[in-house]
């Protein structure tokens, strides 16, 4: 080929920073807070595979092509699953996705032409930001307070001229802050977004991973409009691998979704549906919840300990509820980058606070993951990560 | 929501006309012609399956968040069965899809804008018609003969100032028709492509299917300039619900693919990548293929005795070498959709051939699939169908 047209939206498209760190991490010299993964020590493998059990030679049937919609088991667990957190929905309510990640795709292929506003948080998960872009909306970032995006400033902006077509948030243990949103916040944003028609995108992968506090309805939960679209996965709570989340909204729009699914891959794993199914119908999720919730919980309060003791007290941290991220805030003239780089001298992984932003500001922000690593080790690497500092103002000076 | 706005390139998106017909097909006493599904009796479930005796306590990082290029022992296995067929790939060649139709999609993404012209053969695959409509490109449908596509209306096209971004073939045992793309018009079309800048997409999901007949190297084989894409799937020589395709392409393209597939699902299910290398690895493609090609022979052979038997001799039908369809021309002024229904009538499901066409002309086409009936229920579809024209000419009269 002489030359390689590509569309004008995958020009500027980059690997993502976290694969290149996730590579590094795969070293067991180094300590790891960069990745988003859960810890894989907790996968429930044997539960999930107890499905297999059941295939016979008149199984073969599962593994013909299927319905895109998802299976209509797993819809059915789903629904009760979401129930317990207020929402309700019928089978046409919900469209099983591989992984929330394709919830996200779909949803830019569903809603967004060049040059629409999306509005988001900042920061934000920048996968949602990577399958948005390739739409390519307008990307209007919005600050958050600790009771999450600000509808006070969406108002402005809104009043200013400002047409959102979606407002993306991720109310619960936000990822990258950790942060969750206040029940009167989410009311406000709703109540926004009926009055000038916003749809409202809720990514709550992380929601029934609460490990502290009073659980506080998703959005979805109180939305009696149809403006609320719930993107779900059981990623971050069963395991990542099977590619299994699921999106609720309003029937007319999950008809669309239903569309895009089938052009985009017709159908997701059948196995993997089933094996979700059968696991949800027949083991308690909630004990498998109330096991993760307690070792999360540990994790975080030994990173927290460690930042006490380790970080000068200039460094600002969230302090999360419940969810996989601490999100920390360095003195200003402070460049991510840069103290990505001491660490690696160091031996740790972390991600510049830059890599979540579509306009890459918080420049001196980083996130922490203290999911996937043991007590000691997350000990160690927050003193690694100080020392890191160090040389950092070392250098500096 | 007072006012949804979709996205333009969903507003007239439809559902399938196949998936309609499917759900006819699940009563028993409908003979199915309709879909284009494998036949589920061959499927090496339990061989797929052997993978699992593998997973123990040490296997929970095999359900981690993995890489979006795919596992690398599948790609390596894909790279020796497609050597077979004359294509040389690297590692860096191969992405791992969930499925082909992730294939088509993800290559609208990478290549489609707006107004594009995209260049089809009439008729052709409306999985991927549908894939790349939401990328919005002008589709030019081109007629084919018994050596396919007809590389010198392309040819007189472009003299005309058609500018092809993109063309879309499937050279072995085309959906819908079942034809076979001459080697001398690969090669045609190949020279074409290198002169005009044209990037091939070569869909070949029925490659290794042929049951008559010699091999024809797929165009990929002879390509030495990097224009050809190489769409594969492992969906009708194994089993569709695993979601398992791939593409093979230049190493600067398959790195914006590998892109597309993170923001598209992050990575395809992990399980049935291991399952499906795991089954390549250990057992005999080649045994299961040759018992598959047997059965579809068998069953293309009653098909095609049957319309001898039981058609006029002004239907027209072609008689493909490998595959699982037949694709049957019907008197001008006869319409595809009316002998649909009067097909429905008579308990036996077919596709009209507008359902193939980007345009939605071949109103006087229908597909038929033999793949998923038994032999005896193949001659009584045909016979029903027979009857259903006798029915449409008499209502004409």
């Amino acid at each position: 080929m002489k030359n390689i047209k590509f569309a004008r939206r995958m020009q500027d498209a980059e690997p993502s920073i976290i694969r290149e760190m996730l590579k590094l991490s795969l070293d067991p010299s180094y300590i790891s807070f960069a990745g988003g993964d859960p810890d894989p020590e907790f996968f429930p493998i044997s539960q999930i595979l107890s499905f297999n059990k059941k295939i016979d030679e008149d199984s073969n049937i599962l593994f013909q092509y299927s319905v895109s919609e998802g299976n209509e088991l797993l819809r059915k667990q789903i629904i009760k699953y979401i129930e317990e957190w207020g929402i309700t929905a019928e089978l046409d309510n919900i469209i099983i996705t591989s992984g929330g990640q394709q919830g996200l795709d779909l949803t830019g292929k569903l809603f967004i032409e060049e040059g629409d506003i999306i509005g988001v948080e900042g920061p934000s998960y920048m996968g949602a930001i990577n399958a948005f872009r390739q739409y390519m909306p307008k990307f209007d970032t919005v600050e958050m307070d600790d009771e999450g995006i600000s509808v006070e400033e969406i108002k402005r902006r809104i009043e200013k001229g400002y047409k959102y077509k979606l407002i993306y948030v991720i109310p619960d243990f936000q990822n990258p802050t950790g942060k969750t949103m206040s029940y009167a916040r989410r009311k406000e944003l709703l109540e926004l977004a009926k009055e000038h028609d916003i749809v409202i995108i809720e990514d709550n992968p992380y929601y029934s991973l609460r490990f502290e506090g009073e659980n506080i309805p998703p959005i979805k939960a109180l939305d009696d409009s149809g403006n609320v679209i719930f993107i779900g996965s059981f990623s971050k709570v069963i395991c990542p691998a099977n590619r299994v989340g699921w999106i609720c909204a309003d029937r007319n729009i999950i008809e669309k979704y239903v569309i895009a699914k089938q052009a985009a891959d017709i159908h997701s794993n059948e196995l993997s549906q089933l094996q979700t199914a059968h696991y949800l119908e027949n083991y308690s999720l909630d004990e498998h919840l109330n096991k993760i919730r307690y070792a999360y919980k540990e994790k975080k309060d030994a990173m927290i300990s460690a930042i006490r003791k380790y970080f000068p007290n200039y460094i600002k941290y969230t302090n999360p509820q419940g969810g996989l991220f601490v999100w920390l805030t360095l003195p200003e003239g402070w460049v991510g980058e840069d103290i990505m780089n001491k660490c690696i001298d160091e031996k740790v992984t972390i991600i510049p606070g830059s890599r979540f932003c579509a306009d890459e500001s918080r420049r001196n922000n980083i996130r922490l993951s203290y999911a996937t690593m043991d007590i000691d080790s997350i000990e160690e690497g927050i003193k690694r990560i100080a020392k890191a500092f160090k040389e950092f103002e070392r250098s500096k000076s």
